[in-house]
């Protein structure tokens, strides 16, 4: 299982672009609503984009991490922040695109981690896990930032960490098992992200505990 | 000083586990109290189950971090976020177990964080700081998250990191000198949950400036 | 490009206990404004003296970080926690060199941050990214640990991470080019010390994007 090259490794860059691109706007538009500045635009839309990468780096100890060797990858969420910056004004036009954009990032991610955590002798209870960080980790970076209780966490929240885990639970076994070619992981990938696009569509949600279920306070 | 083997192994993961389960327990409890779906519960559990320990392995460079590797704590955190789930009416009355189960945790992570940051060359006053953020750092990452304060931190709060730095230091101090054997290791993390205990019963507390007693503001 | 010996080591680790103290006294004034205790108080200067260095060393790949080999810098944050508690009373009459403190803080460690990544095998786009989040990432941990959004990326705030930035880019690239001498690494340094002051002074400030402008709501 190596890296890809030729044309595999244009059309997974290409993929991956559209993901940080995707995340880079989610973290650029928070920027704005939380009444940041353009720093903090910039800010948080490379930590959206490329934190869930480092997390995965840092865990799995591949150091230094993807996102400081690949530069691009910077400069893209930085590309991301700017077109906030320039198109806001259509952007709330471009609502579903978004979301299938972002929905592309995630599986890459999830998938793509999953992958690296193996060859990087992570076991494939670990690879999963490190997997689904890569695909949310920047995301829950992003929101702690900005001073709010993780998105993926939260009650009103349609399925996001769930897709992520399974197709990374998906791509753990398939590398484990010897079966990890790249047309098994782009179909992966993109199971994830159909999953998460159908939650949205279809207004998927995960059950909750009524507040009122516990009644003691733990600090 | 190598790693135990034999019934010793298992003594130190019967008392990790029971420290892994009531950190999780927190976790998913701070998450229903801070209305997050099940999906919150189960990654709040984990993060403050694993925390602690992968901060630990991070700082010294001991990756992959060692959750991803014995990844059995993974499942004993999500486990932890089910029973959470599944017996939330009687944990009101579990309060003090779990205080005991927490305070077991503390200790043995304190002292093992320490241990095994010297053997990672870390110099003694470096492992003590290593020893306690395992102790504290799953807790502090749980409350970041929920968008808290650290409990650690809080005015209102009873001794939790004191008791995990002079244990961590005492470990530390102890391994160094070459006396650091199980019993040592053993007793010290005792007295680290006793301190724990006592501080919750008998009301222990550090002091605080008043906040009118500084009058800039510094951003 | 070795480490400096002699005198220059001397200078170097002077002004970098300047900053380290700098960065302390923020933390720790935060913690008493967030009615923190002591601990937290200690907690908090720790975090932001030590953090942007530890983030450095592990997104490099330098490990154990060096604020646990080089420990002395751990005393030193909690030195400054120190002086917070005894002479809090006059801090508000020093408010002027704090801020000329913790600006030679921020220039020192942007540089430093450079250099150090170059010397891991970092290119210079992603070394002046590292150096730029040497020089911000503690108080951006500072920030998020007491639940506030980072003063870097807030409306209100004057340049912080733009010095930073700009700085750690020259010292990246001179250090790339083989520039990199302790001489032209001062310089950058206290042009980035000067800049932070300047703005304060001068109330530079970078523009914002109205809340309104955008008219969609993305979690």
């Amino acid at each position: 299982m190596e890296e890809p090259t030729g044309w595999l490794a244009v059309v997974r860059e290409v993929f991956m672009t559209i993901g940080i691109l995707a995340f880079a706007f989610s973290g650029a538009l928070l920027a704005v609503q939380k009444r940041m500045d353009v720093v903090g635009m910039a800010g948080l839309a490379v930590v959206t984009a490329t934190g869930g990468g480092m997390m995965r780096d840092l865990l799995i100890g591949a150091t230094p991490v993807a996102a400081l060797v690949d530069w691009w990858m910077l400069l893209v969420a930085l590309g991301g922040a700017a077109l906030v910056l320039l198109l806001h004004r259509w952007l709330s036009r471009l609502d579903r695109p978004v979301l299938v954009f972002d929905a592309i990032g995630l599986g890459i991610f999830a998938v793509e981690g999953a992958r690296k955590a193996i060859e990087h002798d992570v076991p494939p209870v670990g690879a999963a896990f490190v997997g689904m960080l890569t695909g949310i980790g920047g995301g829950v970076l992003r929101d702690a930032l900005a001073n709010d209780i993780p998105a993926v966490f939260r009650k009103e929240s349609r399925l996001y960490l769930v897709p992520a885990l399974l197709g990374a639970s998906a791509a753990s076994a398939a590398v484990w098992l010897g079966w990890g070619n790249w047309v098994v992981l782009a179909i992966i990938a993109g199971l994830v992200s159909a999953m998460r696009i159908a939650s949205e569509l279809l207004r998927w949600r995960v059950p909750s505990l009524k507040t009122e279920a516990i009644d003691i306070v733990r600090d």
